[in-house]
């Protein structure tokens, strides 16, 4: 609504990715890349469960307690480790949703994520769950912003798509 | 804020439905129908699993691949076969839930499926889950709008009322 | 935009809380905590499993039908005994978070939601789903207001942060 000498502000899509299941990270990154693509400011906020989409698949040495050890061995460790959310059927859902994409030439979750760094899209951590499972940041993508629930807010207060995925 | 001249904006929300569980379907149906009752434009964008909501019930002949047959199969065929998000017991819960449903008068998900469209609620498919799932528009009910997610973003950025069910 | 006379009107955050897992019922708190601190007024609409983080955890004499009395028993009693919607293990999940919790000092669902009723964030439960669930007032926290779809989209329509949980 720019008028007179105001510059013309630019839209906004705030995303919190709460889910850790490898079809909502997919709808998440693929509404968020949209978003960039008609030039509005996007950012996700992961937190929860949805911050296993931003760990790093090799295994990086960190010293942690007991509890922090067995989060970090039951959580699926980055990306393309991730499940399903429907039709998971022992770990073939999965596969046969990533043959169909495959042959669809659809991007896997893993492209989507670089494709929203390259677009510059903010990619946040939330700081407490980070904390509460013992991740560390080594652990994490690089490029990513570590705040807490206020900047999530600042953000979508005046945003135009906010979504909970 | 239709000031002067200008015919005064309706409000608008729009919902992603993501889920293909029969209780969230059930609670994106009501909001969108109560949003169309008080004069809002409003717009379901069915993706993933949410497809399987406007699946017809009897089979249509469409010829598909191995991969396609299969999710086809095991995907639930339309509103009244899609299971609870919670309190699935083996099925034993959709049909409690829906014999208090019956009890109450309370509206199925067909009917209320029937009602937004006579609302003239904006019922839209995402083009790129039926491309992935191999799914046909002979498929899917009657006055269904086929787009991608360009056109959800265009319906969402300027809506007052945005959620992702 | 209060410009001249008008006051300053008030941001808006309204949650629809559907889920009845104790992770996703403690995102929604926090962020309807963060808002209410950064003086938004504040609404959750608590429908379907959300109102089971609304029931009191002491049982409760009310007369009820066998179906009624079936989901009375089978639905958590109140926030402490809800589910993770991740990692549930045979329950050793929520064990496990409860006591990372208390370790990091993190303030459980039920301080959060003292907490919400403190900074008068409206907690709203909806009535078709008390209704269709055989749930009783009596059953459910004081200072509870009872609605529904119409309210719930009379304070979404204008709100600055609208999610479904």
């Amino acid at each position: 609504m720019g008028v007179g000498g105001h510059t013309l502000e630019k839209k906004r899509t705030t995303i919190v990715l709460f889910s850790g299941d490898y079809d909502k990270a997919m709808a998440a990154y693929i509404i968020a890349n949209g978003a960039a693509a008609y030039d509005h400011e996007v950012t996700i906020f992961h937190t929860f469960w949805g911050i296993n989409a931003l760990r790093k698949q090799e295994p990086v040495a960190v010293k942690k307690g007991f509890l922090e050890k067995m989060f970090a061995k039951m959580m699926p460790k980055g990306a393309e480790k991730l499940g399903l959310s429907k039709m998971q059927m022992l770990g073939m859902g999965p596969k046969m949703i990533k043959h169909v994409m495959n042959k669809h030439n659809a991007l896997t979750l893993t492209q989507l994520i670089e494709m929203a760094q390259e677009q510059d899209i903010k990619l946040v951590t939330c700081t407490m769950t980070m904390d509460l499972l013992g991740l560390e940041k080594e652990e994490l993508l690089d490029g990513i912003e570590y705040a807490g629930v206020a900047a999530y807010l600042a953000d979508a207060e005046d945003g135009n798509v906010n979504l909970f995925i």
